[in-house]
């Protein structure tokens, strides 16, 4: 049991418990991603079986969850040249051409992304033991950031949709944990086993509720989520991944008295997951409760922005 | 051969020959990605033997070849909470979480991109004949914007490295049109060959002369790309994409006396074809050209931006 | 009286009652502020008798009113170096240099701001009968864009405590509609003329008000401001520009059944008036309450931002 | 004689001799421009002689200096509604109503600006000895936010036209260094004093030659500019501001061997002195050579943004 009094004793015990530090060497800079080998992507390729894709991203517009939370926005989409200009303007172009351009501005973890590995300390400690100050300046990630993942994260995902196995009419309630067990169970229900490499993704339900009640709290409220207590699992089964269809990935409240986000400062700093968030898994999950097949093809790479800490991505299943 | 004195009736005349308007019905917002299909995905899917994969993405920064033109500038990364805030300063956390977050302003089209089927138009026509100022306003591209392309682009990808074949180490010369039949020459070089639904590559090598000599006017000046009179083959091949190392894919000086980007004005919104500018296809190249093998799975999935008329994409071939 | 069901009716009437199209040629992209010339300086300038300045702007930050409507945000400001940075990082400086250096992204009417003059229209007529078409495309204002107020906005300013004077506890409630009888009570009240070329603030205090019970819907929402009946005294009293502490200026809900700030209609493009939106007067009214003095000096430069239809504005009242 | 080979120790000397720390308290935020009373600004607004409002900014596009370095681009400015949408678009406002609205992103310090005193750090000493760390963050400047600086800078400007005086054409070349002695003997050819609490304005010359000639490397290049032998004048006369028409306002290349921008490391964290940078001095010089004036009522208050460590200026100078 937790003690909900004591998060940074639980937090330094799990992190004793599951530390990755020192694995995959000095200088590593993948984490988890190192558990994707050459066999995993073959394996993972032979899950296509029909060829059919699905995006797991939301869409990137001003419509999405932010409302300012340290700065973060929705993105701002604007447009340099349009049609109209084209076409009742003076692009100044000859032959009969004409053409739009656009630009954005956003937080880089404004709607469906990775958290890159520098974006989580746990008391001043980056992933693999570095010290946060010489890792993340303002000048972005100077070690372990995105662009390091620009490559290496395509391979076997497993659907584990725990809105629908566990849940009313596919939701899991705000404030739910879902625990190791809850997983267990719901691997078990799909018939599906994780392992070694895998991303796996983890269905609530909430983002359905979002979408169908507005997003009210949805950034950093109330949400169902994996608990504090999944933190061994995550280790032990040596996935490669998680993400959620969640702000967070991990439950809120949290499950402590006075606490902020207490698995991400395990299990960033010191597993060295990779953690998805605000992932699009509704149409996917309704796919694969039609056919019963909770494993895929799955590539989810980041743009690559040079030092950033996060990175907006489209992932893309295939079946 | 070319009348370099009128680029108008040349694109009209390949514009006529190539089209592809109504082919997929009135309401199609994805053009020649139609021709991806799951039997394509499957073969593409079976040609990952190894499991390595490759980022055919340039790195987002500030060290990117725009120059203002047009208002494109690089990217400007900046970061909302460092390692130095978490260790130095007071991010206010409990029990000693720490975290970085950044933000990112930058044109769609910066770098390593997708052009998305409402970015270019002849005589005010954007794709499958719809009315430019009717679906790219200052609200973004109401009918084919780039978020309708978040799925489907997985699939074969074929490399031509033109450079190579026939270029002096390794690259082409400003001002080389690739013809059909330097096309044909490279894929027998390569023993592959192109065909329906395929994304096909074309490397020049300038990326590799930027790289060593600066950028210079990478963007936007003279560069080796497809010669104009390379629209028949790019219908006829039915492929699903194309994309170079160059910031603009055809060949600059365009090969009319006064012209800008005519090859852009039949493909796009005539062809429907889906262009990829400014990838990084060197180290694939390098290892293709160790291997002898020119065909992979790829996938390059573009950020979902609603409504956008482009998209920064990270392409990854696995082998 | 207004008749609540015809505002296109009403506003085609102000329109032509108060029009100033032509009056100061056919070139002209100054509207009212023409009516500050160089002996409205000279009087105003007078107005210092003690030196003391007042800044009338809100400050810039995440904390401000935007919530999204057609993409305003609020100011999104980084940091690019840091104090941080200096002492514990790396910045790469000689002899003991550090700095610091920021970036930001805002829309130009998020906070206190001017209204340019090609900021609104009607039926497609930009100031001065201009076809809105021919004077803002996505290039920007490219007639009337705000850097041609860059040096003539300073003059003569009045306030008139309309919150104060005929308010509860210093403010009008939501909806309270400003009438040409009310500005003239508030003018008598303090003892104050209104005259051709000043600037007329008004206070309706509702920004107290939501300094005190939080922002709500002040981005758009209900809120007291001038009526559409003052179209008449704003146009023959022939002040150069008046400023509120509202969103909008004009009173929400609109007058009419079905309307969207329908005195906006009538003295951008017909009136030629310079508008001004969300000032902090609050400070500055409570010490015009201390002595009695409602005229004084007023600079309010815009920022030159070239094309701009809008600006943030730093006003400075001088007593 | 400045020891070429030792700017720190020059440093560190002239740092020691004109040093503000204390002066105006622990808890000071404004520095020198403390020195600006309301005396100050009555005398000023007493040179408001006939009227005539001068911009001394710069306008805000992307047709400005910046390159790049340190993420500095030139302004972005983008509509989000146009003319063209409220003509051919649909806007979806009632009654004829029409709009246009902008963004904009850019750094602080890309045009004419204001550094504020959290810009310039000494050692990690940033303004009246406080450690930089604790000043400037990722949140931005703590405790001299550019904001403290919202209402006082308003009072007498004097021009010395430099440029006009000492050099050919009205020019200054670049490297030269101005010194105690140019400036005196500028003053005296003007006609003109210079005393506590002004404004001056150092017209070079350079901002005439990047026009003439394009910006070349105005931003960060050899240029005119104030003598690291200044900081005693810039002390003693008891100035409240210094602005030039050049980057960096001090002469570059600097004048020591190894160094970058010394002045600003004794003038900004030990004079606590307001610098202002690429201020468009020229018309106004026109405009004061031919009358002979060269003091006048100035405003210049910047943007208002909360933390910032510089501001977007848009100076009015008015005789």
């Amino acid at each position: 049991m937790l003690d909900r009094t004591d998060p940074e004793g639980a937090i330094a015990e799990a992190a004793a418990r599951c530390s990755n530090w020192g694995r995959w060497g000095d200088g590593d800079v993948l984490g988890t991603v190192n558990f994707i080998d050459g066999a995993k992507r073959r394996e993972a390729a032979a899950l296509v079986r029909h060829g059919v894709p699905f995006s797991l991203s939301q869409r990137f517009d001003t419509d999405g969850p932010q409302k300012g939370w340290r700065r973060r926005t929705n993105p701002v989409h604007t447009m340099t040249d349009t049609g109209l200009d084209a076409v009742h303007g003076g692009q100044g172009f000859p032959h009969g051409f004409g053409g739009a351009d656009d630009v954005i501005a956003m937080p880089l973890q404004c709607s469906t992304q990775w958290d890159g590995l520098g974006h989580i300390f746990d008391h001043g400690r980056a992933w693999n033991g570095r010290p946060a100050d010489k890792v993340v300046t303002s000048a972005g990630d100077l070690v372990t950031g995105i662009e390091h993942l620009a490559a290496p994260v395509a391979g076997r995902g497993v659907l584990l949709d725990a809105g629908r196995v566990l849940g009313e009419d596919g939701e899991l309630p705000d404030g739910f944990a879902i625990t190791e067990e809850h997983l267990a169970a719901t691997a078990e229900a799909h018939g599906v086993a994780v392992g070694r490499g895998d991303i796996v993704l983890v269905r609530t339900g909430q983002l359905t509720r979002a979408r169908r009640d507005g997003w009210g709290d949805y950034a950093g409220g109330p949400a169902p989520g994996l608990s504090f207590t999944t933190a061994g699992w995550l280790h032990r089964t040596e996935i490669a991944a998680v993400a959620t269809d969640t702000w967070g990935f991990e439950v809120r409240p949290n499950e402590f008295d006075h606490a902020f986000q207490p698995l991400h400062q395990v299990v960033i700093p010191h597993i060295g997951l990779l953690v998805g968030e605000m992932w699009d898994l509704d149409a996917f999950a309704a796919h694969c409760a039609g056919d019963g097949v909770y494993e895929f093809f799955l590539t989810a790479a980041p743009l690559p922005v040079t030092g950033a800490v996060g990175s907006p991505v489209n992932p893309v299943a295939i079946k």
